[in-house]
């Protein structure tokens, strides 16, 4: 059997999150390759080789340019901070690797534009880390949606909230800085676009209000240096979809009581579905006849699931989607699945997102 | 005691909630007058005699101005279809009566605009029919934002949505016209801008998209011959609120699986609250620092309550939200009370609405 | 039209509840006969005279005999305390009067046993006031068991469970005394009984462990005098059903969070539902081949609901379930109905608790 | 650092994850011992290397006693049928290696308490797989309980229904055996007892029923073959703890619309907990004085949570609840703790579930 050798760059929560998905993967699945832990790069040498031992890495690089040389890495997975993406995702392109790319795909909609544009002329697979899209339970959702079950779609209204920088002194980070594609809507909400985009198909028109609650922030816990903040708390947003759906949008990181409030609710001729996030193992679902909403648990019927649990009720939880866009991933890379996110359609993310600042800029409609 | 006498004109579903109401707003609180049921119109007398035995009316019109002036009749109570609003609620300010009109206002702002005029000249109590905001936990979640329990309002994010015209089938009513103020928006998204109105303050703009699913409906039931339908089937609007808040509202008639979704969520800088009409006596609340949002149950702590039960969890129903509108009503009339939606605040209701309608039409941001 | 005429005894919250029954019930059924509010009667004259004005009674009785040998009153509704249901009851019995009796029928188990002979000698119309059951929701949980919907039913499991005594400083009151029918089993525990064998049928033996936690109490609230209690705060017990099925009730006043969580769940060889008071216009509902459970939510569908209300969504409270025990009691005053719990059947649940009683105090199985 | 030799028998589901739960402790935690993956047994010796190679175990054995045997492991994973619990782990103490057994311990409570005075003879760390107890939300209801939060602990009531033996046609397997510990009580049950007795201490005694629906199964599916069971398809019982709480558990494999709802509510003198193993997430708490019950969602401020993910709202999965068993596991092994459930404490679980069958064939109260 062909053998993959993965490169992982990135050794933070997100880089563990991916080493466990490699791994689990290739105990869960029966992969059409053999996957190797090549390499693992992180900037402190030392850490690299810290974490290559604990997770199974043949090899550590202090430099990531060398991973990307490594002749033994055939996909490089890139889980750095967000302006890093642009620069490695192009090298690893130019040496004609596979690559898996944590969201966002760039911090700018030009670097994103030139990575689509490197990709395809690599013709190599890209995928993109939007892996709340790989939960059995929005795959179930996709099927009833395209099995006409919920008839011709009407209506989409998708939130994603969390409460995280909803205290005023969490202080100033990265986050919060526009070149570092910071915002409510490029961390949380990208991931809702790419989730309505997936379910319903691209978006044709938007309005949109984007707003700073908190304007300046500590530069630190506790500090009395205050920095200024442009980028979005909130925001919400009007969609007009492709296929005739209306709806809309709203996203934010002050909203309290909510940890992962990526939740919508489609409306069709036929029926309604509903999915939270923070329920991951559940649908609401009501088809035109039935006496009222039912709520669906996930279980073995649904490929991902069974990959995990032979029953149904024993729940996956959010790294196990990790190791379900993991595999997808090594399908697409054997040849065997289109499944996934790629540079192209993170790109289109991209371009949402980009449409929906400048509507709120403008406060006008603006078509994609 | 002052005696109050109440004219009802109507002796549908609607008139029947009134007399109840009136009934047991009667048995239920000690008023400041003697309430009087003096008199019931319908243009079907034999019908309006039945029924004022049967409500416990002393007299039955079959003339309504006769109602009106009939020199017992002290508040006139107008539950007749929307467009003889207008004429009724007219005549009664002429005669210089207190008016509760059924909502809306009237269909159309020019009316409406006219009827406020007429009220403000005429110096007597009026009031219109948004029952939902008599309820005490709406009471509950206005008393927590007034007093600051949630910080600053920051957004809003609010729905009704039904199913009753779900149906492709559901043949034309007078709903589906614009001259008798059809159309989702109309029909169910006024309460909710009402709502929205009641307890975050007004709008400033509107950026909005309606939307006819169904351009076309049998006349009658099982009919062939199709109606055109101009009306919207479901509308999505963003707001801005003078007190800075941002939000949405969306209104569909069409959305399978609800029944009574009128439904909203505000966060503060403090904390979040959310409600949904399909469980009336239930609030949730979040608060910075607590664990998790609160399920919080209706209880006689609150004073709408305590009228109808001395114990929580013993529920209200729909309709004693209407004995409660009628309370703050007589309320008023006996100069104990400000409470409830005056024809003033309903003609900015239906002025919010026509904004929203112009939004949608020019595809632009409406100031008000 | 026959004319009926009702007198009422007892002016406290469960008086003034029915009073609003009898008026509700007649503006919103067709009833078969004219329904007059005759006489209220109140130890206390000048109360009783107040009530009845407020109420709409034609005449107030210092003394409750004279109600009862008053010609003009044909049933004799009784919400005193416990212990008075007994005197009063028979009086009425006596008199050849319908009797309308408030839950618990009697103190005692042989009170009960002579009140049901007494009443089948007189061959009279009786009722006790177990409202919970005039739910339509509770009629449609019927219905489901009645048709087959679930199967053969194999278990029932059953709660129900308040805290209004969970407080160790609530002070002592008559509902903690083993003569008034106080305690947890005979105030709530018993509506969970008399539902169990309304929708199961009887009771065939019963286990039971039954628990006071707070064995003393303040004689009034803040006072330092303590007062012994015997009276149990929660209870546990195992039923045996004589179709069959066998399951667990449980009733507590000390638990925390709970307000009116009378709840069950009843499962069969085809389907399972579930229903709990404090969202009583709900209903989950599983059948065998679904994806999951439905929440059924109350509407016109039902011959109940559809009395108060033409939209589903638009809840029921509490109430309204005591005007539908009305109007099932005036039905069958007419001859024609049969619905509601006679004293046959409120005897039957005394003996259950009674026996649940028995079972926990000599730690065995007991057959009825 | 010292090496931990991992010897895992049986490559079922159950074998899997375990495999999975040693990689993913090792790269999750840090361990203070190094962890090696020494040999995987399974009759079918074919199936052992190949699970080995895609599991990572260094070697594969055809004979479970090799792999006991095998110098290089210290600690024996048994996942295989219930029967052959008792020998392997009788062997790998008689070569005094730790244990690590899934549930239940033995087949019948003669071999189980031979095990725990084996395992105490030895002297080594045991453990069975118990591992709903690692839930990082158990953990916090149990801290809950300990910190007295809840005041004096009164009641318990739990359940454990799945239905994947609701449909009668479901065929005969070796859990329709006694012999096998077979039946709800056994499958399921334990799983509560388990639990009951980790959050409330020790059961003093029990009266309990079961009940046994389908007497006759299919031999296999679509057999005309019937075969009698015995073993029963759901239990009741009453408990009373050594702490003084009374209490219900209740479990099925009949019931139709649950997939893994081991529930349980627990009240006390201050407030009441929930959990439902169905949102393994979630906690619902009500402290004295508060509004109403709140959802509580797992977070990183439990130990065992943040080791997964730094961020509230992502929840685990089932399979992530095995790792922080092994996590226990290990930390016992290292002389670092000491949770977890270990051979004496499975065994007070049999004695427990023996007693529920005693009290129930004999219709009477046990203790034990």
């Amino acid at each position: 059997m062909r053998e993959l050798g993965i490169g992982l760059i990135g050794t933070g929560f997100m880089g563990r999150a991916h080493a466990l998905a490699f791994n689990n993967a290739r105990a869960v699945f029966e992969l059409p390759v053999t996957l190797k832990l090549s390499a693992l790069a992180d900037a402190d040498t030392e850490r690299a080789r810290r974490c290559a031992t604990a997770w199974g890495f043949a090899q550590a690089h202090g430099d990531w340019q060398q991973l990307i040389d490594d002749p033994k890495v055939d996909l490089v997975a890139i889980t750095t901070p967000n302006h890093l993406h642009y620069p490695m995702a192009m090298a690893a392109l130019a040496a004609g690797k596979a690559v898996y790319c944590e969201k966002p795909l760039a911090v700018s909609l030009e670097q994103a534009d030139a990575m689509r544009r490197a990709a395809s002329a690599a013709g190599v697979v890209t995928r993109v880390g939007y892996n709340y899209q790989h939960n059995p339970m929005i795959g179930l959702a996709r099927q009833i949606i395209e099995r006409g079950e919920l008839g011709q779609i009407i209506s989409f209204q998708g939130e994603f909230s969390e409460d995280f920088m909803a205290d005023p002194t969490s202080p100033w980070s990265w986050r919060c800085e526009v070149g570092h594609a910071g915002g409510a809507l490029a961390d949380l909400g990208s991931h809702l676009l790419a989730m309505a985009r997936f379910l319903l198909g691209p978006v044709q028109s938007v309005c949109a209000d984007t707003h700073t609650v908190h304007t300046r922030r500590p530069a630190t816990t506790g500090s009395k240096e205050q920095r200024e903040i442009a980028v979005d708390d909130q925001v919400h947003a009007l969609l007009r979809f492709a296929n005739g759906a209306r709806g809309t949008v709203s996203s934010s990181w002050l909203k309290h009581g909510y940890k992962n409030h990526l939740s919508f609710e489609i409306s069709g001729t036929q029926g309604t579905l509903a999915f939270d996030q923070e329920r991951l193992n559940e649908l609401r679902l009501f088809r035109a006849g039935q006496d009222g909403f039912q709520r669906v648990l996930a279980g073995p019927a649904l490929p991902g699931y069974a990959a995990f649990s032979p029953a149904a009720g024993h729940q996956l939880g959010y790294n196990e989607l990790k190791t379900l866009e993991v595999h997808e991933l090594i399908m697409a890379v054997a040849g065997q699945g289109a499944g996934g996110t790629d540079f192209e359609a993170a790109w289109e993310v991209e371009r949402l997102a980009t449409a929906i600042r400048l509507a709120a800029l403008e406060q006008r409609w603006v078509t994609l």
